[in-house]
């Protein structure tokens, strides 16, 4: 079986990223990715806050640009599915795929995670003209504009509060009669003149010509059915990331893989970086980030390991 | 006093991405930056390793990018240098500058660091033709070459062990005749096949003509004279951040700024991200994610000032 020094499973921004870095230090890396390169960036339409695009980039255009990118190092991509990551001989790895076994020293895993959707009419085909899974990345085209945000956690009030100093007006839709949020995020929520929270309201249907321009509710106590116009729906009922095959070896949180700063996890040689760790910003400036300094971390492993055998 | 949510001191790629993510947060923000806008990005020749720029971009041209991109977020541009931080009224802090005051409710400094010089002749002509100080960013470009590493401590050890992954030959230049590194990477760098250590010895110049052909090294004991032939040399006796004049005010550890994982220093409200913070990787990859953090977690606190002050 070929050894490799880095398999990065995933093949987004962040791990092509971690591939680049790892080419660089002179490791042998490979990429497993299972669908075409991109991850989560690929579905965004522009990308304005990634930092060197004054212009903005499309998603599709960043992801094509970082994974041709990690082709000029040299990074081999293997097309397969991830299966399972069971110990190997001598404190290698083995990353088990629908392609084939690879026998490695280190892993980053950045399979990224993806927003939990309402599933109803509308939101799929406005994805990107008025619905959006994140305020930090899209709460600016908003400026003095009329938004809603669906749910009722943290995440659902952080996107409000956010969105409060943009646009002109902020409906909290939420099934419930209260909200899970922290106290001290309900009292600002509260406590801001422009956030209206819809109580017992789910959204049934996201309608608009070719942009968002109103938005279904039904009452979840009266079934009635009502229409708010909004320009902007943020859906914040939270992220999921694929860590269940990983759950017998990496301690998880909340579904997500717990890292400390070097993005190590709990067992050694495996690394974690982007948006499938348990972090507090899911961001490409993020990601690329967390993704050099994974690959700097897996270096210094390798080497070690390396230097272990040599003089043992 | 103009009052501001977040002033960000230093104008390099990290201090202008922090105010991309800080205005779309919809902050008040400026910049003070007291030379040419770009910081440490902007002396680099390629930059290889920035994802989105497959065939690579200058720094300056990267520098510039990143600055048009805050500007057409609406930052202001303050053309001064910082001198003091003080506490103001009411939580604010006052940021002191050498062309008057700001009132702000946060700050996050990223001002950056900047790679410590041999000071010897050719070293500032050969930079970036064969004179470097990063293997990170450049050790790629010295595949199957001869490089030295100037440096005796934990990063001149680390660099060449990287160097010796990538290079066929390296040297280890050092001025006396044992290494402050720690033992472990003593070991590694003993046991290094394709590593030789030069001891008691000084670089005295860098030659070459249009790129880096050998080193003037002379021996601190005897002050013998002698050529070593390399195609480029890795200085690594450290980095300098500008940190004194924050020295009463921020926890500093060997110079750098001491964060948490969101880039909060010891003072509520004074963040640090980039090159500046004690950090175990200086790249512009990580100093955009640090930045994006730390105006996430700006934002946060300058969300609960408020909230505070309203409710109080």
């Amino acid at each position: 079986m070929e050894m490799w020094d880095l398999v990065v499973i995933g093949g987004g921004v962040g791990g092509c990223t971690a591939a680049i870095y790892g080419m660089r230090y002179g490791m042998k890396a490979a990429i497993v990715e299972m669908l075409a390169p991109g991850g989560q960036a690929a579905t965004a339409t522009t990308i304005e806050n990634y930092p060197g695009f004054p212009e903005g980039i499309t998603g599709p255009e960043l992801a094509r640009r970082v994974h041709e990118q990690a082709l000029t190092f040299g990074v081999e991509i293997v097309s397969a599915e991830a299966t399972e990551i069971v110990a190997g001989a001598d404190g290698k790895w083995i990353v088990k795929t629908s392609n084939g076994d690879l026998e490695t020293i280190s892993i980053i895993i950045a399979t990224g995670a993806y927003p939990r959707s309402l599933d109803v009419p509308g939101e799929k085909e406005l994805r990107g003209h008025g619905v959006s899974y994140c305020a930090t990345c899209d709460g600016f085209f908003y400026r003095a504009q009329t938004v809603a945000v669906a749910g009722g956690g943290n995440a659902a009030a952080e996107e409000a509060l956010y969105l409060a100093d943009i646009a002109e007006k902020v409906y909290v839709i939420h099934r419930r009669d209260e909200l899970r949020a922290e106290q001290y995020l309900q009292k600002r929520l509260f406590e801001a003149e422009n956030i209206e929270i819809l109580w017992n309201s789910v959204i049934v249907a996201v309608e608009g010509e070719g942009a968002v321009e109103r938005l279904q509710l039904r009452n979840t106590q009266t079934d009635e059915l009502r229409y708010v116009e909004v320009q902007g729906v943020f859906v914040a009922i939270g992220h999921i990331a694929k860590t269940e095959w990983l759950a017998d070896l990496l301690e998880i949180k909340g579904g997500f893989i717990v890292t400390d700063e070097l993005m190590r996890t709990n067992q050694p040689g495996i690394l974690a970086c982007g948006d499938i760790r348990d972090t507090p910003l899911r961001q490409i400036a993020t990601a690329v980030g967390d993704a050099a300094i994974a690959a700097f971390a897996a270096h210094k492993y390798v080497a070690e390991w390396r230097a272990e055998r040599a003089s043992g």
